[in-house]
């Protein structure tokens, strides 16, 4: 045991923490938590964790259907897991002593397998989905603009039992065993009122969400998300990421939207291009991540530079070019994808890919011309395959005592 | 950067390894080596790594099947893969300079995704199925009697699809995307010879394989494995792990028998149950991992102590009792299993468990009584349903220069 863990922390909270709360925990206020400050994200804030917090290593995303009409019911069963969720990403169990520690003739409240470990950077992001809205009878004027249905894009193959879904929640961990337990607890509650539409863990996060952060790789073998937009660029959050209230319904003021995408790649055929094309294709050099004719990772792209025959230097189809701001009238995304691996496809191949992640405050004016731009032009579109899709609204972060989604509930 | 890593091993290895070798930075005998000792686990040895090993975090494991019938071409495959996974066990690139150093017109050797990553104490174990014998004409009276098909446990629902084949590879990291990166290197390299039959992800190493590890917790929410076979007891691996010359063709002495079976958890059903019957159900406390009327979870159990009643205290069907070398007549296993989610089932769950592998020298004498006695007799059959199973057998180390597979292809 060499970190904060929910074992230890029952016991601190069993010897007097009735007055300081777990906000102190989260927080590490109290002089007794013996958590390091950095494996607890403080779940209440402004925003809601895990999206500008710096990536975690691991994911465990889940989307799910609503099985109720009845919005008490809902609201019910989002209190518990406001409740719960506070309590894990703190690094404690569903309930006090929810593992081991209840009547004994009872099932348990919490499942038990992360008992013992730390709370290692666990972050809980609830977002609704368009389809909630009809199904617990919210006003249609509540649907923000962000969750109009994306435009069929070219290559696309989406499998419905891998998109939408009414809700979501991503659990991003540096331990995919806490993030596996949150969400296998909050499904668990939520029996009988909602149940998994889909869900999918992801490791080897593919963008940095912080300065501070190195740049990891896709299983393209590149460095993925150099030019990502990160925590430390406030104005870029305040007019990409979140949502100001004139730009929706007010209860999603200060929140975003998360789009995501399942996209498998066709690593076999990747494998078999040249290192050059590939870096003509990405538009950036392999070993270093530098854009090509660039000399560092984070050195600008000069997208306006020729080489000697005249053509740019970086392809008009390259995929940083198609992806940049420059290309994009200055839109950018806060991109939070992860790799998987999903077992093999029964044709010889590894099931393996990105699982697209990314926050920004208008999806229609974002996401929608970005993947548009790489669906026609993209080059890449030649070994990757879009197999799920989905967006969300999430809401803003809670302040003391408030639940999720009590902003639209009690709109 | 704060580990050994593929980028500062290429660069001490163009210093001037050429005289020093791969085997060293395994070793670490070289004092130019940068690598701290515990990240990188030898390749070479008496017996293959990744058996005691101490159970790495994560798994990536991968059967294969063979497609040719020369004999010739699978032996050259071979070779390629065993320098290969030398070299990556020892966080370099498949090749020097594979991923980004070669001819920039060629297909790069290695595909980049763990560049800059440390070795993470990868462990690359290697098998052959009972179905290789025939396909590539090697002699039957080389087919190791552990290899006898498995009977048909009640209750299996074993699917084609995720059981059998002809090779496997068992790599285990401390970084799923090294894991990830070596098997998916080595599928690469076996193109046209080998394809992937199944393939799992794991986290959360559910066995210790040395009193030196913590005792982690399976799906189910109990400390898993307390009573493995461990590194630390030589005599137990030599009767139950090791393959004596006596006991298996020349080829397979100082090996062992890889049992894998993918153990799909009714998670939601064992979540309905009681704390008093789930410790009943396994035989163990929950919180410390004890036995029944043991103090603590190393405190041997007493399978003979009653209740007041007379009732034996630990049930006559508990799982620690069926599966006990006390009720098998001294049999034990040396596990090495993960947990798994596999995604969502499609009916509202997650399709998760537990990818059970054991290691041992007679699976017909070991593994097959111990899981007739669970299959007839654990209540916990109730809650869990084998859905994948294989048996490999995994030859002895290789010494200086051998390739996998070499003691079977020149017997």
């Amino acid at each position: 045991m060499n970190a904060f863990s929910r074992r230890r922390l029952l016991g601190w909270t069993g010897a007097g923490a009735a007055a300081v709360g777990i906000g102190a925990v989260a927080g590490c206020a109290a002089p007794a938590a013996p958590a390091p400050a950095e494996l607890v994200v403080p779940f209440r804030g402004e925003h809601q964790a895990g999206i500008v917090t710096p990536a975690q290593d691991r994911l465990h995303f889940v989307a799910l259907d609503v099985l109720t009409d009845d919005r008490e019911e809902l609201r019910a069963l989002l209190q518990r897991w406001t409740a719960a969720a506070e309590r894990m990403t703190a690094g404690a169990e569903t309930t006090p002593g929810g593992a081991t520690g209840g009547n004994p003739n009872s099932p348990p409240d919490d499942t038990g397998e992360a008992l013992g470990l730390p709370a290692a950077s666990l972050t809980l992001t609830f977002g609704v989905g368009a389809s909630l809205f009809a199904k617990v009878g919210l006003d249609p004027s509540l649907v923000p603009p962000g969750l109009a249905e994306l435009p069929r894009f070219a290559g696309d193959q989406l499998d419905p039992a891998l998109s939408g879904g009414d809700l979501c929640i991503q659990a991003c961990s540096d331990d995919p065993q806490v993030a596996v337990h949150a969400v296998r607890n909050l499904v668990r509650m939520g029996f009988g009122t909602t149940a998994v539409r889909w869900s999918q863990l992801g490791f080897g996060r593919t963008s940095s969400t912080s300065t501070a952060q190195q740049t990891h790789r896709n299983l393209f073998g590149f460095k993925d998300g150099t030019n990502n937009l990160k925590a430390e660029d406030p104005d870029g959050l305040r007019d990409q990421v979140w949502v100001s209230p004139d730009r929706a319904p007010a209860w999603l003021a200060g929140g975003s939207y998360l789009v995501a995408r399942r996209i498998r790649m066709h690593i076999e055929i990747w494998d078999r291009t040249s290192l050059a094309e590939q870096e003509v294709i990405i538009g950036r050099t392999k070993d270093s991540g530098a854009a090509i004719g660039a000399a560092g990772e984070f050195d600008p792209a000069d997208f306006a530079a020729v080489d000697e025959t005249g053509a740019p230097r970086i392809a008009v189809d390259a995929h940083i070019r198609l992806a940049s701001a420059e290309s994009l009238g200055g839109v950018k995304i806060l991109r939070r994808g992860y790799n998987f691996v999903d077992g093999s496809d029964g044709q010889g191949h590894l099931n393996a890919g990105l699982f697209f992640i990314a926050f920004m405050n208008d999806p229609q004016a974002q996401f929608v011309p970005m993947q548009r731009a790489l669906a026609q032009s993209d080059v890449l579109m030649e070994y990757i395959e879009h197999t799920g899709s989905a967006v969300f609204a999430c809401p803003a972060g809670l302040g003391e005592g408030a639940y999720w989604g009590q902003s639209l509930l009690e709109a």
